[in-house]
C-alpha cells in the first residue's frame, strides 16, 4: 500500500492504478464499517483508495474534533492488510490553505436533522468530498448507511453537481447486541454502552409497528418505550430517503432515523426501507 | 461543428475530440470579446467546447434574465465559422432538475463590489460553471478580463476544490472609443452609448494619477471628474486581484474595477495591472 501524505504524490500514484477505482472516504478510527467499506470496493473495482482526514470543517466550535479518536499505525496496518492501493493521509493545511473560502451546500437537506443539531455540518461534509473526488477522480464512491443523511446529502452532490463519480451505499455492521458501529462508540462508559443498543431496537420496533398498520406516530411513542431511560432522544422519525422530509405514511425508499445522546455521546442509527 | 442540446450527446461528442480540451462558457449573444476567448482556445488546445446558457441562477429577481439578448442561429454560425468542435446549449431543465437544490459559495470574495450589487450573482456562477467543468470536463476553462471578479470566483473555485482544470484570463476586447464589449451593450440608447466610454477614461484616469505618485483618494476624484454626467457611477476602486479587497497603495496584481449604470443599463470594465 502507498501512503501519500500531499496531493502530487497522491496523484502520482494514482496515475499507476488500474480503473475503475473506488474510493472510501473516512476519519480513520478504523473499524468494521469502515472494512466493510473497503471490502465492497476491492470487490467491485480494480484499485482502491481510501482517504483518512479529520475534516475540521464538518465539526461544530462546540463538538469533539479535538478529542475525535486518531490511530494512524492503527489505521494504516489495517488497510494495509486489506488490499488498498493508496492511502491518502493529508494535512489540514493541505486541505485548506490559510485562504481557503468556498464550500459546497446541498440546501434544506442539509438543515434538517443532522443539519439541525449541527448547523454547519453538511456544508463541510459536502465541500470536503467535493475536494477529494475532484483530487482522487475516483470511478466509485463508497459511504456507509450508518450515516444515512450523509449519503443522501453526498447522493445529491454528485447528482447536482454532475460529478461522474457513483456512488455505493454499504449495508451499517452491528455489534453482536445490535449497535451499529462508530468511532464514536468508543467514547461510551459500560453503562453507556449497555444502553446504546436499545436506539436500534427503538427502531425496529418502530418499522415493525408501521409495518402492522400503525399510524407513524403511534409507532413511534411505541419505539419510544423501548429506549433505554438512560438515553436522551432528539429525533425519530420516517423520513424520504432522497429529500429526509418526514412521511406520514411509509413510501419507499425512506428512512426511519434516529439520534440519542448516551452521557456525552451522541449516537445515530438507521432502519433503510428500500421497498 | 456539433451542437448539442442534451449531456448524453455532448459527452458522446467530446470523447471523440482530441485533448487538450478548450471550454469557453457564454450566455450567447456573442460578440467579438467572446470570439477572443475562442481564438485563444483554438490556438492553445487541440479541440474547443462552448456553451450556451442564460443562467437563471445568476441572475437577481429584480435583474434582466427576461429580457437578455438571446440570438442562437446567429451565435451558432459565429461559433461554427470560428472551427468551434461542440456547441453545448442545454435547456434550463437539463441545468436544474426540479429538486435541484446544491450551490457553489466562493465566502467573502463574492460579496465585495458585484456581489454587493448583485447578492447571489457569483453563487450563481460559481455553481453552473462547477457543473459544466463536471459535464464537460475541459483542461483549460478561457474566461474574459471584462468580467473581473469573475474571473477571480472562479480561479478561487478551480483552486479551493481542487478542479483539475485550468484557468485562462483573456484580455478585454474594446470598440475603437474604448467601451469594453459586453452584450449588455445592446440595451444602450444613443446618448448613452456616446457617454459609456467614460467609464473606460475614468479608469485609465486613475491608473495614470496612481502611477503619477497620487493616493489612491485622490487619483479616484480625477477619475471621476472624466466620467460623463450622464453615468451614474456605483464604485471604482484599486482592488487586489485575487480577493477584490481593496487596496490603499498599488500592490500588483490588481485590478482597478469601475461600475456605472447608462440610463437603466449596468456597465462594467477594469484595468489588470499585473506586475
Amino acid at each position: 500500500m502507498n501512503v501519500a501524505h500531499e496531493l502530487a504524490p497522491a496523484r502520482a500514484q494514482l496515475e499507476k492504478l488500474a480503473r475503475p477505482l473506488g474510493f472510501v472516504p473516512t476519519m480513520g478510527a478504523l473499524h468494521a464499517g469502515h472494512m466493510r467499506l473497503v471490502e465492497a470496493a476491492r470487490a467491485q473495482c480494480k484499485s482502491v483508495a481510501v482517504s483518512l482526514f479529520v475534516n475540521p470543517m464538518q465539526f461544530g466550535p462546540q463538538e469533539d474534533f479535538e478529542r475525535y479518536p486518531r490511530d494512524f499505525e492503527a489505521d494504516n496496518e489495517k488497510l494495509a492488510a486489506a488490499g488498498v492501493d493508496l492511502l491518502f493521509a493529508p494535512e489540514t493545511a493541505t486541505i485548506y490553505p490559510p485562504d481557503f473560502s468556498t464550500f459546497v451546500d446541498v440546501g434544506k437537506l442539509g438543515t434538517r436533522f443532522e443539519g439541525a443539531a449541527r448547523p454547519t455540518h453538511f456544508r463541510g461534509v459536502a465541500t470536503v468530498v467535493a475536494k477529494l473526488l475532484h483530487m482522487l477522480e475516483p470511478d466509485v464512491l463508497y459511504l456507509g448507511q450508518k450515516d444515512a443523511q450523509q449519503t443522501a446529502v453526498l447522493t445529491r452532490l454528485v447528482r447536482d453537481l454532475n460529478f461522474t463519480t457513483r456512488v455505493e451505499i454499504v449495508e451499517t455492521v452491528r455489534e453482536p447486541d445490535g449497535l451499529a458501529l462508530s468511532s464514536r462508540n468508543a467514547y461510551l462508559t459500560g453503562p453507556e454502552r449497555a444502553a446504546a443498543p436499545t436506539l436500534y431496537a427503538a427502531l425496529q420496533t418502530m418499522l415493525k409497528e408501521i409495518q402492522a398498520g400503525k399510524s407513524v406516530e403511534e409507532a413511534r411513542e411505541a419505539a419510544v418505550r423501548v429506549l433505554s431511560p438512560q438515553a436522551r432522544l432528539e429525533y425519530l422519525n420516517l423520513v424520504d430517503a432522497s429529500s429526509f422530509s418526514r412521511l406520514q405514511t411509509l413510501r419507499p425508499p425512506a428512512f426511519l432515523v434516529g439520534a440519542a445522546r448516551f452521557g456525552r455521546t451522541r449516537l445515530l442509527d438507521n432502519l433503510w426501507i428500500r421497498t
